[in-house]
């Protein structure tokens, strides 16, 4: 078990356990496929960015009931002695396919589908749309700030406004896929080996009250990792400040690396803070900028040139601010061999166990992407790809380092408008003949 | 530990362990004040609510660092002896003063104030802010609803897509201070004792296929919780469908006991189906609601008074749509006794340990607060109050359903301007001539 991420079986809706007593009453226990998806691009998306999948075969993995939890949902008149019974032998043994981590993905894509029995497939809902919803956001809002800034170091910060100690974790590694240098949350530099970033707070030179002694005491004690934040009181006395203390260190090996903004304009405060610091012949010194910093505010910081060498990305990555969730579904496909379709009001699905096939030009640009039924055979590459069979993975987990390969590649293969920031037009991709023919038929037989 | 709720100590940013090797490399260990507050309401906000502070406290009690921690630590370069064995014997035993779970709060005013060696209430920081921020802000939503749908029933079903394991039980258990019925997630009635509720999703119809044996099937097996999802193909159709399962159960033990729509225009649905049932003399059968629902479409339906008993609120209140983070900070007020102030643009605080007190007019409503130092006596009653002194909690925890009540007569003492959902003027509570009086010194002397 990853440390900070639960694998409680409780992590699941009460309904799911009223339905699986009356699956199991009524021996409803044949196959179900349920598909993960999201109905409708945000606004300010024109892409998504799969994440989150190790994280939802590790759930699966260590899927089981403990005596003491079948006690509680027994001892609370939660379930029957029929679904004790059940859940107490209950293991995930089903197939699970999905995009790789790093995919880029459009609206009414299945992203992963499980193929299990149905109670199975049921109970498990909750927490896979938990784990792949969250990540898949993250990793599409932060694709939007590499995107923004190529060639920058981006830094997750975002932990003390994340929403709770799993949302900080997993949005650091799900920034990570996606492009991110590290992230300052040392818990998730050591559940998932993503590099960690950090040197000091205002508290810290408020502490010392001088600003030029706290900034002296910090580059002694660590004499390589000199990150010096220089605007608790005025950004260009701080960077004067600097300027001081590299003449007094000179001689010595201690080496001012950078140092941090993270208030005010940052536009004009780096551009201030450049001229001083080169003024005193500190070029290799670099600036490191923080602060209510979002895509938007990266892309424009980057178009004006300021003089800023990386960013420190917080709430507005973690919670993915402009949009703080996705429209995302997980529904029953197919049960018993036989394809079903929800028709409800703005909310009907395209039946059955389905397929993605994207097509690339002969850069290797995306072209388009074909949703299609898992038994058509179709032009392009298929993107859902067997992870999961019987229980069991099909091949050891890629590891992070190549999710986040994949995500390059992936934004690397974005045509320009793709790329955009800006809302734009949101073609969903297309639907194949066979689909649209079966959704009708029934639609016609309900 | 909270199942869900993880206690590890490297939950925090990775400049914290770098400010503490600096801290204790320069004996500066003597006693920090640290205060939590909110320094800017969000426009869709006129009030906010305390939530949380219970699971701060149970970090602060577990705080401390195991040998496998340190080893890792000290492995990766993380920290310097002198840090490792700091660490090793380090735990939480200063003091806490903070408002009670359920009081309402403003702008700046301190919610939980902390008061320890320097190194100690530095490093909780991260997860303190975490896991504040997060229930505040939910409770703060939530309590938004209750105002919005009075005697109503509300349950939380938002698990799927809150940020992650832990927000999803946290936000079940900050919705329920702000007087939430209940919530859908089972390990949040298995952590915290929440009512759970639930009954079917569309997939147990869907695998069904036949609408009216999935209800027939559903409550013969749950005779007393019997509410039946009726929005899968058609509203109407499923509304006859359970008048005509209402007939054949006549002779029975069975009671259909409600219903749920979870699609469409829910008023015009709801009245259709209130007439479809009253027409079969189904008069006790209850509607419930749900999908896409927050405050103001709860405040319309209420208004225009569509027939419905309870809601279903999910992904916009457990991740605050409107507002999905709060712009809160944990800053030093004072080290060594001395008071200390931040004053980077934009970002200024208010200096020194304060204290806020609260003035009610003769019935009891909420008539103003007023931030003081706290070592200034004023009119009013004090919000903050001591809940541990030296690790020791000065009390038993007072429960969940203490938070409750005090939640709802919070909720009761708002004046009719502050009840208001609209986006409405902001002022923020009065600051003591005093507290004006040393932010000048202070920053004279800067």
């Amino acid at each position: 078990m990853t440390e900070g991420v639960p694998c409680s079986p409780l992590l699941t809706d009460y309904y799911q356990l009223t339905m699986m007593e009356a699956y199991l009453r009524h021996d409803m226990t044949q196959t179900a496929v349920f598909e993960f998806f999201v109905r409708k691009l945000p606004d300010q998306r024109r892409f998504l960015m799969a994440a989150g999948l190790e994280q939802v075969l590790e759930f699966l993995e260590q899927l089981r009931f403990s005596s003491e939890t079948l006690d509680w949902l027994e001892r609370h008149g939660h379930a029957s002695r029929t679904l004790i019974d059940y859940l107490a032998g209950l293991r995930f043994t089903g197939d699970v396919d999905a995009m790789a981590e790093g995919t880029v993905f459009f609206a009414d894509e299945p992203v992963l589908r499980i193929t299990a029995p149905l109670p199975v497939a049921q109970l498990v809902e909750s927490r896979v749309m938990n784990l792949l919803h969250f990540q898949c956001m993250i990793a599409s809002k932060a694709a939007r700030m590499v995107l923004a800034a190529p060639g920058k170091r981006l830094v997750d910060f975002g932990l003390r406004r994340a929403h709770g100690a799993e949302a900080g974790l997993l949005a650091a590694r799900a920034a990570y896929v996606a492009g991110f240098d590290g992230t300052a949350t040392v818990l998730a530099g050591q559940a998932f080996g993503i590099p960690l970033y950090g040197t000091m707070a205002h508290s810290f030179i408020l502490a010392h009250g001088d600003e030029l002694a706290a900034f002296e005491d910090f580059v002694r004690i660590h004499p390589d990792n000199t990150i010096l934040l220089i605007d608790t009181y005025d950004t260009r006395r701080g960077a004067q400040r600097v300027v001081e203390l590299a003449e007094r260190l000179r001689g010595t090996d201690i080496r001012i690396r950078g140092v941090r903004i993270d208030s005010g304009d940052l536009d004009t405060a780096s551009r201030e803070v450049r001229a001083i610091l080169d003024a005193a012949g500190l070029h290799e010194v670099t600036i490191f900028a923080s602060g209510n910093l979002d895509e938007s505010r990266l892309a424009r910081l980057q178009r004006d040139g300021a003089p800023i060498d990386g960013f420190g990305v917080g709430t507005r990555m973690d919670v993915s601010d402009d949009a703080p969730y996705l429209e995302c579904a997980y529904k029953l496909q197919e049960y018993a061999g036989q394809p079903r379709r929800k028709r409800s009001e703005g909310k009907a699905t395209w039946p059955g166990s389905k397929q993605v096939y994207r097509r690339h030009d002969e850069h290797g640009q995306l072209r388009g992407d074909l949703i299609a039924l898992a038994s058509e055979r179709a032009e392009g590459e298929p993107l859902l790809q067997p992870v999961m069979r019987g229980g069991q993975r099909v091949a050891p987990a890629p590891g992070l380092a190549a999710a986040r390969a994949h995500g390059e590649r992936q934004l690397a293969g974005l045509p320009a408008m793709l790329r955009d920031l800006a809302p734009g037009p949101a073609d969903g991709p297309a639907v194949s003949d066979a689909l649209r023919a079966l959704a009708r038929q029934l639609d016609a037989t309900g």
